[in-house]
């Protein structure tokens, strides 16, 4: 048995990055079920629904805030070095990055409120794409995390594109439900936050797959693909 | 002459904080910078100057890189424990929320290009107003941070809801804006985004806010006013 001091310091610094792992794995499947529960809402018209979705954030920020004061302890008792170092790092990092995605979750709920009160349009299903291509990009990169695997990590980070695109094709759309009636404008402008809210949750799962791929890796991801928002690129004016 | 070991050790972490600190209220004060410049572009319709805003937010995210790796070092070589550590953190998170402000002073820069292309509205003025409220609370909180004052930092806290009323106001105009003539409609869009990202600028200076008072208390700000987006409640749906 090599049962010694060192030993038992080192097991359970690898059972404190365990539990780390795990808050964080179960931080980002409750931010998914946001995102289905906040679509879910948009579609049926569900106040009630949507209102229960907004307090439930509530539940991620209070992860986050113990995973923070996990590492806070980890890093104060074991003062961990190097590669080490970069595990609690991602962890913290990511922790943030699923704090704000349940937070864009709970504000596509929010904006469903005042949508329920108008006529219905038609332009929701739009979203509901949308949203479903940004819960798979988070639940990929959540699956990437789990398994520190840096290429599934870097796919879902070249995915976005795909999020991207679709959220540029849906803002023109929405541009011309506007300007076809203006009874239109007050919901499609609610629809167009809606839709930015979830193409941001995709910048956040490539945030995440940046931060995986630097866990790995101990190098930054190369950023052969900058950051986009299509919809605030002068070409939009091509509309008008 | 007390010139020990533990004194030089002291002393390091102390100039290493203070390092810290210089160097999150430089990257402050570049935040600010760029956002009083985009909204000069925004005013001037300035297509040239809204790329250099653009291409500036590289420097405030090449320092928040470096501040996080002076964290790690300082992290990794000092072992920091309580105030101390919550000193580190605090930092971290500080520098966190200012990358956050200069995406979006980039963001208004960069939508500002579309709306040069477009006939003038006088719609403008509104977003300079919260601009202005904006960078007010940046430059506080910054001072607050620089000070050590948590009061000070309690004050920019609770001024916030000035920037969100001035915000949901402005956001009420737009909409009039857009439904009295449709060519309205994709400018004014263009216009609530950056209102939207000013008011976002906002709820990073509480953020900050917070993140002062636990370090200089090591207890929470007592969150009695929830951080809102009026413009997703149900009362605007009074507006169709």
């Amino acid at each position: 048995m090599s049962g010694n001091g060192m030993d038992h310091i080192i097991k359970s610094y690898d059972d404190e990055l365990a539990r780390l792992t795990g808050e964080i794995i179960r931080m980002g499947e409750l931010s998914i079920s946001q995102l289905e529960a906040a679509i879910d809402v948009v579609e049926r018209r569900d106040e009630r629904a949507a209102r229960h979705v907004v307090s439930s954030d509530e539940a991620i920020d209070q992860l986050e805030q113990e995973i923070s004061r996990d590492v806070v302890r980890l890093l104060a008792l074991r003062a961990p070095m190097a590669g080490d170092l970069r595990n609690v790092f991602a962890a913290l990092r990511i922790a943030a990055d699923i704090e704000r995605i349940g937070d864009y979750g709970a504000n596509v709920a929010k904006r469903s409120i005042p949508l329920t009160m108008v006529a219905p349009i038609e332009a929701t299903s739009g979203l509901s794409h949308l949203a479903k291509l940004a819960a798979v990009a988070v639940r990929d990169v959540l699956l990437a995390y789990r398994e520190r695997d840096a290429d599934k990590a870097y796919a879902v980070w070249k995915n976005d594109v795909q999020l991207d695109e679709a959220y540029t094709g849906y803002f023109r759309q929405l541009l011309t439900y506007m300007m076809e009636d203006p009874r239109n404008i007050t919901p499609c402008t609610h629809l167009l936050f809606m839709a930015k809210n979830i193409e941001r949750i995709g910048d956040h799962a490539t945030n995440i797959a940046e931060s995986i791929w630097y866990q790995v890796h101990g190098e930054p991801l190369v950023k052969q693909r900058k950051k986009r928002d299509e919809t605030a690129s002068p070409d939009l004016s091509g509309l008008l």
